[in-house]
């Protein structure tokens, strides 16, 4: 077993030096077939996703977690047309970038290129076979995809289908997108020391499979990390836009990453419009922690202790704090937030303007919603996640991230003379 | 001594979220007195380096690596200009990179930003003391260096130079320049561990400090790694040129990581060009190791072993190959190369054009020299390194390597339906 994931890494490597010169014309016909071809084969997908949600249920899998898992006619048509979407998106590959000419005549172009080859590691949902095997291959990368074992005939049925695509046409390379059917831990982790032949490693999925991955690859990684993401509202702040915005960031989906955990105040809305916010929330069903001063006014909040700054709690509960002022919050955020995605309300404009620039995170959002951290709200398409680093590329990651911007040099016979 | 690593680099972190929103003006006033106290201080840097020379000679240190150490009038004056260069540099702080407005009205903007720390591990040159002040500052950046033991007092000299400007000053922390003055083994290691306070560390210096920084740093590095630079010389190139570029990249300096190491030439040059021009080379001191089919044609050459073509001389030594053609060689540096930075030589216009496409490099040169690959010829000013990875940055690295891109969100109370 050891050996195959060290081979598909191979084979993905030597794929990747021909995908990278593909034109978009071909990539673009390549995916189009790909959709025909998940469509055609809907019943055989349900078939083998079928066996899997068995095996889960016997299992005792939870409820949620058998939903994720559970391939619908309307997730194969989200599958579709998600690779429709990415069709469309502009082929990131060979765009000039910058660039300048010298003194002495050289024309330095700085050009987008294919990473190599894409390895992602991730969980349940099975669509994510389909999305970022066409996110890499639109990005002439070849994808090395390694789903978890709850999925296993599913993500195997759909990377046959692809198979199928990519064996029929003589012009992209059979080892384009592979899948390694080996779902054991020791495979994983030979994916994660596949130094060499891994350009970039995404893990998609939770904490635990996070934790895995920075602790243990040595191959290149984008993380994708966690979400304690701050609303700031300003003593300028209008405050029926305050109260949505505050909302729709803790209550429209409090399960993912971009919402809301802890909300700062300005003191001089303590009296006003943080009780009427905090009644708002309670109402839809939020547990409120406060600071001692949120606990002054709304007496009802549970006493916030330090670890619920920290919190990301993917729930309906809202840790809210009062603060005195802009750089108090800025503070706040710097020692507490995860870099992923933080908002400000507020109509004074020197105030929204020196939030946008002093808070350092992925994304600062200024009178909306953090939701909005996304890649597709963002009009990248498909996203392949949430860069909470800094290096490479930083908040929602689209078909950019997958590629590197390399130096072209164009010269007419000059030679260095020191 | 433990406690001193991490103290550094917390103090440095504070001391970033003030130095981030600096204006331009006020880091270039900062930079033309830290120049300007140098220039000051010439004669106090030249005692405390004459301290760091005696003790080198007396360890018996090589004359080459004494030289390097030596503080000359030049070389301070080389530090001061290139701070002065930096000052003529644009502030990549702030330059919005891209950016669109969204259908429900979000205006996206992806502006650069400064990393927050960066450190820099180096060897023996003291003028990277200031040229990596002077750039973090520009850049934003608080900055922690860490020198060798070898320039202790030299570095510790000018380090003092620098804190005496910043002390002088209210509007910039004093902490935004620090050097770690304990050059022991266990303090480089605390600084490749600082997690959370250290956003980019660059070693800059030989295999063995790139190996360790490699195998051990947590904190995220961009690695300036090996140079086995390659030309390859196409049946269409002009001879005179190849010839040039091929003696440039060689022999103007072979001891550093754009020299050329291989050489890749088409078959129909082999009898004709080929020999001509290894005469050149030996006549200029170069020994050559070649391939059969050079033998055939220059039978003087040595027979290359296949760790040949895995080797940065960094000498007056040239592997060379003879190949059938563009895809021959391209396989060949896709096996061998170390991707920093790689040339062709041809007149044929699609030749030209697919080497430049299809060669995964940092930087690829079309009928010019490798010997080009380096931050000043690149306009970049005073680099940090050059980049062998792929993430972040390729290539030569200037000021803009030093930050990353944000995404700040202009809203007017959008929230988010789904």
């Amino acid at each position: 077993m050891s050996a195959t994931v060290t081979d598909i890494c191979r084979r993905a490597r030597a794929a990747s030096t021909v995908i990278r010169e593909l034109t978009t014309e071909v990539k673009d016909q390549v995916l189009r077939e790909m959709a025909d071809a998940i469509d055609t084969a809907a019943e055989d997908l349900k078939e083998a996703n079928a066996r899997d949600v068995a095996a889960a249920r016997e299992a005792g899998t939870s409820a949620t977690l058998v939903d994720r898992l559970t391939l619908t006619d309307k997730r194969i048509a989200g599958m579709t047309g998600a690779i429709r979407t990415i069709i469309d998106l502009p082929d990131p590959v060979g765009q000039v970038v910058g660039g300048r000419t010298r003194p002495n005549g050289l024309r330095i172009e700085h050009v987008r290129e294919p990473l190599g080859v894409v390895a992602v590691i991730y969980e349940a949902r099975p669509n994510v076979t389909a999305d970022v095997a066409a996110l890499c291959l639109k990005s002439g990368n070849a994808a090395v995809l390694r789903g978890s074992s709850i999925a296993q005939h599913t993500n195997a049925a759909i990377a046959d289908v692809l198979a199928e695509v990519l064996r029929a046409r003589d012009d992209v390379p059979d080892d384009a997108v592979q899948l390694i059917r080996d779902t054991s831990r020791e495979a994983a982790m030979e994916l994660l020391h596949a130094d060499g032949y891994v350009d970039l490693l995404v893990p998609r999925g939770g904490p635990s499979l996070i934790n895995t991955v920075k602790d243990n690859a040595t191959v290149p990684t984008v993380i994708d990390g966690d979400g304690n993401c701050h609303v700031y509202v300003d003593a300028s702040a209008d405050p029926a836009r305050a109260t949505d915005i505050v909302v729709n960031g803790k209550t429209s989906r409090p399960s993912v990453c971009n919402a809301v955990e802890t909300l700062l105040v300005h003191r001089d809305l303590a009296g006003d419009w943080l009780p009427k916010a905090l009644d708002t929330l309670q109402g839809l069903g939020v547990s409120i922690r406060g600071d001692e001063r949120t606990r002054e006014v709304w007496p009802a909040a549970k006493e916030a202790q330090d670890s619920d700054w920290e919190t990301e709690y993917l729930d309906l509960i809202l840790a809210v704090k009062v603060v005195d002022g802009l750089d108090e919050a800025v503070r706040h955020i710097d020692r507490y937030g995860t870099r992923n995605a933080e908002a400000i309300v507020a109509q004074d404009y020197d105030v929204a303007r020196r939030f946008a620039l002093a808070v350092d995170s992925g994304s600062v959002f200024v009178n909306t919603s953090t939701r909005y951290s996304d890649g597709g709200e963002f009009g990248y398409g498909v996203e392949i996640g949430v860069s909470t680093q800094k290096l490479h590329a930083r908040g929602p990651m689209g078909l950019e991230s997958l590629t590197c911007v390399k130096n072209v040099v164009w010269g007419s016979g000059q030679i260095r003379v020191i």
